[in-house]
């Protein structure tokens, strides 16, 4: 995956794990509005996802706060809790520091 | 993937984000070796990762300082710059709060 965009630090991370269960259905749509929304919210800066990780970065804590009182994810959280997930855990994380490389074309 | 078991925030998280190229040989041993090596340092937290995303977690700066001078890791960082990765970005980042799920039994 490439490594998203992000501006110089600070700014914010919020690491998502996750072990979903058996239950799939209405997962992915979900999933991939998710993405959608919060790519349109305030403060977001990208994203990163793997299977089981998904990293979002956000400009402040604020815009972590817009996004978790958006209406679609509140309820895109409680069916996950309900349906999809085995368990999950989210840490809210201030970027300190950041380094990158890029191999010379 | 179960979450980490982490203790309760601050902690750290190094965020490690990459695009591997094709040249993958020696990649799977080094990578395998430098998850039992970083399990051995002194406050190592535990790990999390999935294709193109792993994500430690350590106890303080110290730690991910104490780890980035092992030499066995260092020699492995030099040859992920000159083989195995077209992209990386590193992001060192403080654990300020973190939450759970686990669906009951």
């Amino acid at each position: 995956m490439r490594p998203a965009a992000t501006p110089d630090p600070p700014y914010y991370a919020v690491i998502f794990t996750s072990a979903r269960g058996h239950d799939e259905q209405g997962y992915e749509e979900t999933a991939a509005r998710m993405f959608e929304l919060a790519a349109r919210q305030p403060g977001y800066l990208g994203v990163e996802t793997a299977p089981g990780i998904t990293v979002s970065y956000w400009r402040d804590e604020a815009a972590i706060a817009g996004w978790k009182m958006d209406a679609e994810h509140a309820a895109a959280r409680a069916e996950g809790r309900g349906r999809w997930y085995d368990a999950f855990e989210v840490r809210i994380a201030r970027v300190e520091r950041a380094y990158g490389f890029e191999r010379p074309a």
